[in-house]
């Protein structure tokens, strides 16, 4: 399972500021912090900033690579942003998202074709948010086989097949678990990748469901997670799951984990 | 979801020792407690009296049904044992449960044969237990069809694919897990109905890996579990994950169960 830390994001106000006043250290500590927990990628995101993404995330990607050497999850729509984030980006990088949306696809697709980038290709068109496993499937379908005409290997593509809130439509849940699935079935050597926080809108409680849509999603066939790390019973959660899930030899990630007293596997 | 509380089995010391000693009070209150916290049927076994099995399962039925006005789930392979308990057992009862092993099979059928018993089908055969999806669907095949022959509609026959432990091989897991979702496909309105603590056998904090097992089931299609309904942070998994199954309209039984704090949705 490759988990992208989702933390360093300008939409939350402290990372904002952080970035707003270039505060390095501050940056740099929720970088590693993410990073020792567990965190495969580290998101980067400065889309607050109009006119000013390019430079800032360029400066993101920078002394958070410094400070963890992780590779970062480069937080996007914006082809020029990511160009100058990926110019001074060591290692391989991850970029979120591209999606069948005509504008974001037409500009990302130069970006990414050709290249080892690991791309999240996210189930959305113009057309709207998908609801059913089929339309999650026809824009998987078609972004898939887009990317890999443009020389992107199926095994760098991770779909994700965008969730939408349970309080809103109670088929909304299984729909995602069982697009997963199915996606998974059909495309041979494709990655699953979601956030998967929506799942919970509106409703009380909210980590607690998005903990436990977790496990449910991992069950189904996930193999990519964009979290916060430092949810130590969501990280529980997902290295349990992974072990019933038959991805763990001998149970040893679990059996290391469960020792080294770092998460929360308290019942 | 059908949930048997499990707590009333002679298996456990104070359980035996209220059996021994005929304490009604011990056993109404363990029955109460379990109808209170949800469960839908109540298991009682008397299985380690040798000779006394009857005897002490139809009390069983009796006081267990006396306090709770709860239909019981019969825990025996013992024809004899099981008649008894039905001579007293007030509604439909359950029985578990039946295997393919000729001579559970062969005892068992007239028992149940034309009546509106539910019945657990247990995934069992004479060959040994099953390790893998194909060789649990040959099983649960067989065993559906003889049910069916003898009379016992498809919606009163719960499969369960047993469940074997992760630290012995690590595709246990996903092997039951699979072969919930392969049975749900295969006979068109079958129930599957599992204990799942044989998964964490032999590992630490197993109460925590059966309720992280328990959401996987239900993500797969599982619709029934026989556990301790006392387990506050198992039954608030139960009741999350089946409304993120879309089992719930408009999230009513998670916002009722949430505000009631009944169980334990804290992250």
């Amino acid at each position: 399972m490759i988990i992208v830390g989702e933390l360093i994001n300008a939409s939350r106000k402290g990372i904002a500021e952080a970035i707003r006043i270039q505060d390095e250290e501050a940056v740099k500590k929720v970088a590693v912090d993410q990073k020792e927990a567990g965190a495969d990628f580290i998101d980067v995101n400065a889309g607050v900033f109009v006119g000013k993404e390019p430079e800032y995330l360029q400066w993101l990607v920078k002394i958070v690579q410094e400070a963890t050497g992780a590779p970062c999850c480069i937080d996007s729509p914006d082809p020029q942003a990511i160009q100058e984030a990926l110019a001074v980006h060591k290692g391989t990088a991850m970029i979120n998202s591209i999606s069948l949306e005509k504008n974001r696809f037409d500009r990302l697709v130069p970006v990414v074709a050709g290249t080892d980038l690991k791309v999240i290709a996210l189930c959305m068109s113009d057309e709207g948010m998908p609801e059913t496993v089929e339309q999650r499937l026809r824009i998987a379908d078609r972004l898939i086989n887009d990317l890999v005409q443009n020389n992107i290997p199926i095994d760098n593509i991770y779909v994700d097949p965008l969730v939408q809130p349970i309080a809103t439509n109670k088929i909304f849940g299984i729909e995602f678990l069982n697009a997963i699935e199915a996606i998974t079935k059909e495309f041979k050597g494709i990655h699953t990748m979601c956030g998967l926080s929506n799942i919970s809108f509106g409703l009380p409680n909210r980590k607690y469901i998005n903990q436990t849509f977790a496990v449910m999603a991992i069950a189904k066939g996930l193999d990519g997670l964009i979290i916060n790390p430092l949810d130590k019973r969501m990280m529980a959660n997902l290295m349990t799951a992974e072990t019933l899930a038959g991805r763990d030899d001998y149970c040893m990630d679990y059996l290391k984990a469960y020792r080294a007293k770092k998460f929360e596997f308290e019942s």
